[in-house]
């Protein structure tokens, strides 16, 4: 059977109709296939007992991909755009890694080779394409951008003061051994993670720390209010674009309504 | 006294009358009775001193239940419908263990067993007939569901990611022994949870560990955000209910409209 | 220099005029020195320095409570009235334990002397005369007590059944000795707080707890919602509080505006 | 080269031609630089190996930021309004410090030197002039001090009576050896922070911790209901900002306003 290169490019990068939706599903599953196998191959007791299942599965993705890679470059439009383009390099970062281990025969490497293999897993990020709702996300962080700003700001100052200050207090006795150590700590208390690996030993120290946490806490609410109020923003502005009375110019009006809720035009 | 099957059926099945609210009543304190029995018969000096008394106490809850079981078989309709519903499945789930224990005599099975005796707890979920309010949640969940799924796309490409990360830079000496132990790891710390069972030890460990933190409180606001307008929503709606036009009866007008949105009468 | 019953009443009881608010300021620092010095007093290091100052400020601030307390008997109203509120009990509650500590003398006793010596600690809640702001926390929790059962409902039967889950799968090992253990870890791990000092350990326990925790983490998002929503709907009640146009009847009007928003008609 | 007084203050004080703009940003490497240094300096391995070169680099920065603090004296209009202001205060304590380490040569006085040297880090503080959007949060802040007050005193109270609970039911064994430790238990328990490096052993314990936890859970989603609402509400308040009428030329109408608020004419 011979199909165009049209209808190959319409079933590669569109998903309209059956034979591209079969071709979505089958790479979906070839990519967390893909991803699962490095997840388990990286438990040594998995890894001494199905290495060579893994080792052949992973060829058998890999040359998937290869196929799929060069299919997309042979089919695009613009080959350098799609090369360049993000989903481009994503798709090439999937298939180098398997490659270069190959050839990398001198053991003197065999930690890179070890990094090689477990950097497949960001053939995750090969999801990214299925992800269209993301865009809204990313959209609602943009917007916030200058708010964040201040935040990561604030919660940078607030952490390098404390650190340098439960430096001071505490030492190294409680696991306070330098400024970067005891940012750390702050971090970890600022975002109520709380491992207690490192907690202060002295009361000024505890009492310190409280003020940390109580002070933290006030901070750490900001995220959840600028994401809150951007989910409120983007819900009222879909409301806001739906459909508008043509005697009085009033928006947002219910999806039932028959009449302007204003000036009772019919809609 | 004989009573007639269609006014069990009332008792049973409706809580409106004196008679009915009676036996729901003592239909919750034999639920509530049995799982606390269940739970103190898990604390083995409780096991060792008040075994006997436990094991009566079950034995009775269990009689009880199977009549309520075959009360509801028997009154039924349908009587297949309520077999098969949701509720029938959770109602025989009650009683079948403490059968299926009796008849495994066999010392092999005392696993088994002692799963199944524990099984009972989930009588608990019994409870869910009496749980009116809990529609809203389960309606507010499923209205947010998209938002829900790239939430949780979003977490476990961070947590892959960052396992995957961690896992490299700190390797089995700090606890971080796979990559699947690693995104344990990563969702403790996502979560704020922070047990502390296993946490970074080295400065470019701790570094990305603090952007984790960061990242992932930024991520976590998430759910706040949409659990907050969602309450907001159906709020809006249960006030929008309130108002009705005096023409066309209509309710559901926004708080500011002056005129029906069906039939454009002034309000 | 002598003064009325009259004139006295109204500096114990009301706060306006100069006198009766130094009574009040006088009361408060009585308060919080008591209150502070139970605290340094269960220090031992401090205990065994200071007990005997802090016996004699013990003794003069209860003396002092004492003499508060028989002036509002004396000069209530309605004597049972005051005596059997709140605020009448609390005022005992403040001044009782001392005495009894006094009388007390059989050293058998002693952990319960103790313990009355550390009651004292609830004088704090004499301040409550002072918060009005309280009140308005205390109409919001009434106000959503109904989301507040459904979500204590909710974690009730998680907490349960995650519980009675975990303790199958990691059992004492891991430090899950019973269910009710299982059970506090499990509010543990829900509420994010993740002491660490029960953690499962077998990889499947591991996978299960973080979906409790996701899960969890849905859930723990209610609360946040419901006080974001209450302080909404309470500051949107305030503002349509304000004033209504006498044309349209249209509320929700700016405070500096001279003009209604709707019908232009002057305010 | 030689430039007039005037046109110096316009480099130093204003930030819109690009001398100034170069002023700024030399300013805002010398600000990091010097703290980074600071930082890496108390990790002890770095100050072993580099500690001469931080020495120098540190004097280097020392100098620039006493130039740039006399420059500050001279070009200002009013000298003693400089030097008393919040930034002339921040700006001699990121001087003072290493000036008065120079003249300590005193061996016995080495930890006042070496808390000296650490100071600096609040040189990080100059950065504040940078920092414009910072005032929105700060006016945030000052509109809800209020429901702060109320929030702060809440949780003081539940820390302070279950501190003293906790101490009671636990004692010394478990950590709990005086009130203010367990009051800090309380806070990190409060916070969801959950160090676990003190934790109930005892199962009333164990369950007065779960109470606390939900209570707590409860209290602590306050902040973030307050922080969300006071942002909707300047998002309002920037909205409202936008639309003008023709007439007077006044501002902040609500958005379903037909009529100026002012003047009545007709948006």
């Amino acid at each position: 059977m011979i199909i165009s290169r049209k209808r190959l490019a319409h079933i590669v990068f569109e998903s309209e109709d059956a034979a591209s939706k079969r071709f979505d599903v089958a790479l979906l599953i070839a990519i967390l296939g893909s991803v699962t196998i490095t997840i388990l191959d990286s438990v040594s007791s998995l890894h001494n007992a199905y290495g060579s299942v893994f080792y052949v599965l992973e060829w058998s993705f890999t040359i998937l991909f290869t196929i799929e890679y060069f299919l997309r470059v042979w089919l695009s439009r613009r080959t350098m755009g799609y090369v360049l383009s993000f989903y481009g390099l994503v798709d090439l970062l999937a298939i180098l890694p398997t490659y270069i281990s190959f050839f990398v025969v001198n053991s003197h490497f065999l930690a890179v080779v070890r990094a090689l293999r477990f950097l497949r897993v960001l053939r995750v990020l090969k999801l990214g394409r299925y992800l269209r709702e993301a865009q809204v996300l990313t959209e609602a962080l943009y917007n916030s951008r200058l708010k964040i700003q201040v935040f990561l700001g604030s919660v940078v100052t607030v952490v390098l003061v404390m650190g340098t200050v439960m430096f001071f207090i505490e030492g190294p006795e409680s696991g306070f051994t330098s400024i970067p150590t005891a940012m750390y700590w702050a971090i970890v208390t600022l975002t109520t993670v709380g491992y207690g690996d490192i907690s202060p030993a002295t009361p000024l120290g505890q009492f310190m720390a409280s003020l940390i946490m109580l002070l933290g806490y006030a901070i750490i609410a900001v995220p959840t209010g600028i994401v809150t109020s951007e989910i409120n923003a983007s819900q009222k502005r879909q409301l806001d674009q739906q459909r508008g009375c043509h005697t009085c110019n009033a928006k947002g009006h219910d999806e039932d309504a028959y009449h302007c809720k204003y000036c009772g035009t019919r809609l």
